[in-house]
C-alpha cells in the first residue's frame, strides 16, 4: 500500500484537489465548481465524495491526510474567516467538517502559505531553511519560513507581505488603506503603473490602444519584449517597489533566498534583472550579496495541489 | 549545588556580568572597562578571571553555561563582527576563544536578541510565543520571537527592524542609507524630529535654548510634560513613525505583543499613547485589536545582564 495524501485547493471559481505521493507526483487529479456548491454542508459533501472516488480508482493506495489552501484560511483555528471571493459567509470550521465527514486529520492555510509549503517539500527550497516566497497575482501573497517551519503569527495570519505599506498616502488597496505593496508588485500594479507612466511619458505605445480594463500582465510583458519604453518603464518601477519591499523583508527574517512566483514572475528577465539590481542596490549593507531573488520550482499547473498536498505531509511528520 | 549561567553584556565603554539562576536572580555582579583592553586576548584573559573570581566569591554554586550580548554579533558563528564601537577589528571568533579558556557553553547574540531573550525567560514575555521586542535608545534594535524561537535568520543577523526604510530619501542613516526606521523612531530620532520642529514652527519654546549637540531625549520628555508644543508635536510625529514601523511587522509575523525597551520607552504614555493610537488608525484590517503594545518587563539596569544570561539558560534547554 502507497500511502498518499490529498491536496485541495479552493479557489473563487474552481476547487482542484489531487492525490500527491511522498515524492510529489501527482497520481490522480479533479475538480468541482466551486460557485455550485453556496451552502458549505452542500460542499464539504461533494468534496469528501469526489475525493473518496478519486481514490477508488487508484490501486494499492492508503489516503493519510488532507492539506487543504484556501483563501483567508487559519491554520491555528482550521477555519475560513471572511473570505471575499467564497459564497461561505462569517466563519468556516472548515478542517473540522472536512474531518467529521471523511475520518482524517485536515490542515488548512491560505494560497501563499501552501505555495511555501510546496517550494520547501517539493520545490526549489528543499534544503533552504530560511526563505519567503512571493506569489505575484491578483494580490501579493506571501508565504514565511523561518529555520524550517512556516511562521503563522499568534492569530494564524502571518505573512501578508502584499499589506505593508511601501507609499504612505499612496495608492488606493483593497484592504482600505494606501501605498500597501501589492498596489505596485503584482499583475494588477504592473497595470496600473502602466496607466500611470501613460499619464507622465508621451511616447507612442500600443498599450494607448487597449483599454485599462483589458490590459494585461502578459500584454505588458509581450510589449516590454518588444522595446515598448512604457512597458519597460512600467517593469522597471514594478521591480523597483517589488525590491523595497524585499529588502524590508531581509531585515526582518534575512531569508537565504526569496523566491518569486506567479503571473508576474513568468515575466523572467523583465522582471528579475531590475529586482535583483534595487534589491543590491538599496539593500542594507549586512545583507549585501546574502540573499538570492529565484523563481519557483513548482510548475505553476501543480503548484495549487503540490502546495496543499506539503501542507499534509509537513503536519503527518510532525 | 546551585547551577547558574553567566550573562556577559559588551558595550563600547563597559562590559557588564553577572551570575544568574533559573529564576532570574542576579547572585553577583561586575563589570570591566572594555575600552582598556584593545587586544581581544586580553579581554578574553580578564573576562574569564573576573567571571571566575565572581563564582569562587560565592558558596555552593556551579556555572554551567555563558551568554553573551555584544554589537554585531553572529549567533550562528560565535563572532563579533566588524563592530564600529570596538576595537577588536575584522571578524572576532569570541564564543571560540571565551569557551577555549573557560570550558563552558557559550552563546552570542546582539544586544536587542539578548533583550528579546530576557523578555522570553525573566520578563513580560514568558507565556508570549510571538512576539517582537524594540530597544530604544541611540539606534532601535529589535528582537523577533516566532513560535517561541528567536529569529536569526540565514546569516545570523536577522532582526533589524531599526534598518526598514520607512521614507524612501528620507533622512541619513548611518548604515549609509536614508530613511530608515531607527533615524525617526529613537532617542537619537527624536531629537532630530525636534530639530526639524523647530524649523517648521513658530511656537516659543526651551528647547530652543539647547544646542542640538547637546539637546536629549529626557529633557524633550520633561518639555513634553509640561505641555510644550514643539516636544509633544515631535513625540506625536516619533510615534507616528514607530507605530509605522510596528504596522509593517506585523503583517510580516502578526505578534502578540510589542514590547518597548530603553529610553524612549521610558517617557510612558508620552509614547505609548499616540504609538497605540496610531497603531490602531493605520494597522491591516485582519490584525486591528490583535497586538498589544507594552512595556518591557526587565528593569532597564538589570536588562543586559539578563538578557545575556536568558540566552545562555535557552541554549542549556536545547
Amino acid at each position: 500500500m502507497k500511502e498518499v495524501v490529498a491536496g485541495v485547493d479552493i479557489g473563487g471559481t474552481n476547487t482542484v484537489f489531487g492525490l500527491v505521493d511522498r515524492a510529489g507526483n501527482i497520481l490522480a487529479e479533479n475538480r468541482i465548481c466551486t460557485t455550485s456548491y453556496p451552502e458549505i454542508d452542500d460542499f464539504i459533501s461533494i468534496l469528501s465524495n469526489s475525493i473518496t472516488r478519486l481514490k477508488s480508482d487508484l490501486k494499492d493506495i492508503k489516503l493519510i491526510g488532507i492539506g487543504v489552501g484556501a483563501p483567508n484560511a487559519n491554520y491555528h483555528k482550521g477555519t475560513i474567516e471572511l473570505a471575499p471571493n467564497l459564497a461561505w459567509k462569517g466563519i468556516v470550521p472548515f478542517s473540522a467538517l472536512l474531518k467529521e465527514k471523511i475520518n482524517l486529520p485536515v490542515a488548512i492555510t491560505n494560497d501563499a502559505n501552501a505555495a511555501a509549503m510546496g517550494e520547501m517539500i517539493f520545490g526549489a527550497a528543499k534544503k533552504v531553511k530560511d526563505f519567503i516566497i512571493l506569489t505575484l497575482g491578483t494580490g501579493l501573497g506571501s508565504g514565511i519560513v523561518v529555520n524550517g517551519e512556516l511562521v503563522y503569527g499568534h492569530t494564524g495570519f502571518a505573512g501578508e507581505l502584499g499589506h505593508t505599506i511601501v507609499v504612505p498616502g499612496g495608492r488606493d488597496c483593497g484592504c482600505g488603506r494606501q501605498g500597501c505593496l501589492e498596489t505596485y508588485a503584482s499583475a494588477t500594479g504592473l497595470v496600473r503603473t502602466v496607466l500611470y507612466m501613460l499619464s507622465e511619458m508621451k511616447e507612442e505605445s500600443p498599450l494607448r490602444e487597449i483599454a485599462p480594463f483589458n490590459l494585461t500582465s502578459k500584454q505588458i510583458a509581450e510589449a516590454a519584449e518588444k522595446g515598448d519604453v512604457i512597458a519597460l518603464e512600467a517593469f522597471d518601477y514594478t521591480a523597483e517597489m517589488l525590491a523595497f519591499g524585499i529588502i524590508n523583508s531581509v531585515v526582518f527574517s534575512s531569508p537565504e533566498a526569496v523566491y518569486l512566483f506567479g503571473g508576474l514572475a513568468n515575466a523572467g528577465k523583465l522582471i528579475f534583472d531590475p529586482v535583483r539590481k534595487y534589491v543590491d542596490l538599496n539593500i542594507q549593507p549586512v545583507f549585501k550579496g546574502t540573499v538570492k531573488i529565484l523563481p519557483s520550482g513548482i510548475p505553476e499547473n501543480n503548484a495549487a495541489v503540490l502546495g496543499s498536498a506539503a501542507l499534509a505531509w509537513k503536519e503527518l511528520s510532525k
